[in-house]
């Protein structure tokens, strides 16, 4: 019989971030993976069906809140108040966890050519969920594409700013503190900037 | 001594994206590119390390053409005014060899995982070259970020308006219709409605 382990989704995940970090991505084992985690080979497999799925697992959960969130927008919103919603939904599903991970993927990405590629895929597969979106709410097309790309870039530029910030700070960061302050007010920041493209 | 045969660089490539589209990706070997195209192997690695490496060297140019463009506008030149200038650089670049391998192009990304990840890097890539070309302008950063996506979102778009138009209209395209037109249309598409975006 299977057996799901509380917390072993999560422990394989940092385990394997930081191992494709030491090791590079290509280097790293499933069992490697598994060893680090402190479960079994068979748990992985329960969770992932290889190292790469694992990857793309939170890409799809990400994509789906981010759509949810925008089809969900009241009827009357704009198409960056649809965008704020999606960012909302998807940015209130991450948790501590999400945010310690964030300075060790951007290491392991950095590390790795294959790594890179998945992460441009991912964000292009986040712009096309949020742009499919804004086009079944009736978003024009130039219009709903423009939109779920200042949605990723809100959500990369938010994600970055909370998971990166200075943790030993003065004004110790609260834990109350989440990313959907972040990626919003990225969003501000964005749609403020495009007054000044000219 | 090493021969350079006029066109074989064209030929490879047009050999190379048919055989992706045809085997997949991962199926095609250099010998293979080499014969379709109708030159050795050795003449392959003239221009080529490796069959990856043939899709990113036209990135590479079009990433530099990209930021040529923005550095050699003029001072008083707004963002998208420099992103304009970046995209008829690139632009005029492309000729029918481009124009024919657009579509082709588009149908082996859809076939392989591999070349989807490969295109994703591309935009990634040339909207960080875009991006870095107008910060070095002086553009602050969240505008510059937001115009180099606008920037690659204009490329993308004229591109394949221009090399998939309908060859058979009654119209005949011009041999003289140039991808500038298209692109520097584009990006002016989506600066009016970035105007909608709320």
């Amino acid at each position: 019989m299977a057996r799901w382990e509380p917390g072993a989704r999560e422990r394989l995940v940092v385990a394997a971030v930081d191992l494709f970090t030491e090791r590079g991505y290509d280097a790293t084992t499933v069992a490697q993976i598994a060893e680090r985690a402190g479960v079994t080979k068979s748990t992985f497999f329960r969770y992932f069906p290889d190292k790469r799925e694992l990857l793309v697992a939170g890409q799809e959960t990400l994509s789906r809140l981010l759509a949810e969130g925008i089809a969900e927008a009241p009827v009357n919103a704009s198409p960056l108040e649809a965008v704020a919603a999606g960012l909302k939904r998807a940015s209130s599903a991450m948790g501590p966890v999400n945010r310690k991970l964030g300075p060790r993927l951007k290491a392991a990405v950095a590390a790795s050519a294959e790594l890179q590629e998945r992460d441009a895929l991912k964000s292009v597969s986040l712009a096309a969920a949020m742009t499919t979106a804004l086009i079944t709410r009736g978003v024009p097309d130039p219009t709903a594409h423009l939109a779920g790309e200042l949605g990723v870039l809100a959500f990369k530029r938010g994600y970055t700013q909370w998971s990166e910030g200075d943790r030993d700070a003065e004004d110790d960061r609260d834990a109350e503190d989440e990313l959907a302050q972040y990626t919003l007010a990225a969003l501000d920041e964005l749609r403020a900037a495009s007054a000044s493209l000219g």
